[in-house]
């Protein structure tokens, strides 16, 4: 209980932040901004700058008199796009290599008794591994730490929005998954499917298949591009319009829901 | 384009107000609610007054100064415990005196050039009829409107972030279903599932399973309990907690994810 000659104990704030629209923040979320000593901004290392802006653009926005500290760092991503070339270790030495750089900023970034906070684009609990590094810092006990988890709308909640659509149908199940996973084959017993982290437009295995695709990307932004309909007709548009907004800005963020129509049960 | 004589468009807002906590309004609902002339405030027939009440804190809260008009009405939501012996029509039926209720409500209380709101728990795109039903009768065409969607946190972004736990693991699917699917079994080729809407705690059937359930119910409320550990040892904790809650305030809303363990995959 007396922990008087330790110090205080810091705590970090994992914050979710939306999926690119600075307003799609939770009252809950900018009370934690308020509330932060120290930013950890982690870059991914490629050309993000845009998204490095709308994050300093929502903390000059909430708290305009300052009083915080920024903290930047290299955030070694695995190169999630198979082949692509770039960072890409053993899964292992990734996690380590992230693991080390969070345990540093937070034993010589964050003072005793200070509160840090890692914002997290979408919502922290869908394809992020801030918590699991959080976690296995923890775990190898050198350094010590309270956090607590704010949820943010996730780029799944922002597309289905942007489409005014349901993810799933009545009484029926949604699968979220990857792109990797869409490009083995669609899951059984799922008609309908959210797929994140896909560098290689795994949807056009499925354009003979009587399935509609609803995409977007930069949602939220005034970049957001939305596209909807049979993959057949959509698909091909959404390869050019990719193709180009990737060119143009250097980078991408895209997800997409596919609805697979079937004879319709009664229930249905 | 001209549309002089016709008089305006109505227009509705459906807002995500996240899944119990007032602070889980983003800033964009918060905008909506402001924008709003009238809230249809849909009362399922069931003893939620609490869901009621915290639905008005939240009015009084951002618009103080009130100016706008609350329009309640009877929801006739289908009753999803099987068996359960109360409202329970035909589908057809029920979809039917929904959309008859919505079409009534926003032509008879909707003014031309005014804005309305249904306020959504959760994220619309969730187990959520609210779209479809605006669908259908903007398909009868017996009245006109544009409408736009507002995403909110729903009770499964609540449910991770209290636990403090991801939805999927590394780069790992997850799916989110109901109880009355997974008693019909664990789905095929995921190992992270999400149940909502479980009456008859599904769970059970898979206690002699290597699985782990994050489970709570009223996320976000004061009344917030969560309970998580293996099946075995945290089920028959949850069963007596959810009964006993159930019992005092008359309703629950719950959720869980199940996560179960296999063999971890070096990849994992």
């Amino acid at each position: 209980m007396a922990c008087g000659r330790l110090g205080g104990v810091r705590k970090i704030h994992v914050i979710g932040i939306g999926a690119g629209d600075p307003d799609q923040l939770t009252l809950q979320a900018v009370r934690a901004l308020k509330d932060t000593d120290v930013f950890f901004l982690l870059d991914k290392g490629e050309v993000k700058s845009d998204l490095t802006r709308l994050r300093r653009d929502m903390l000059d926005t909430h708290i305009p008199d300052g009083g915080y500290r920024l903290v930047e760092a290299r955030d070694p991503e695995r190169d999630r796009a198979a082949g692509g070339g770039a960072y890409s270790p053993a899964v292992g030495d990734w996690r380590t290599a992230r693991a080390d750089i969070y345990e540093r900023l937070i034993r010589e970034e964050l003072g005793a008794e200070q509160t840090g906070a890692f914002l997290v684009w979408g919502d922290p609990s869908l394809y992020d591994s801030t918590l699991a590094i959080l976690e296995e810092v923890l775990a190898r006990g050198a350094v010590r730490f309270a956090y607590d988890v704010v949820p943010g709308i996730s780029s799944v909640s922002a597309l289905a929005a942007r489409h005014r659509t349901g993810l799933n149908r009545v009484a029926r199940p949604v699968q979220i998954t990857t792109g990797r996973r869409l490009a083995e084959g669609l899951p059984d017993g799922v008609d309908d499917v959210v797929v994140m982290l896909d560098a290689h437009q795994a949807f056009r295995r499925y354009a003979n298949q009587d399935i509609d695709i609803y995409w977007g990307a930069y949602l939220g932004t005034p970049d957001e591009i939305l596209v909807s309909g049979p993959i057949a007709e959509a698909g091909p548009r959404i390869e050019r319009l990719r193709a180009e907004a990737r060119e143009r800005k250097g980078w991408i963020m895209d997800t997409y829901l596919l609805r697979r129509h079937r004879e319709v049960p009664k229930e249905g």
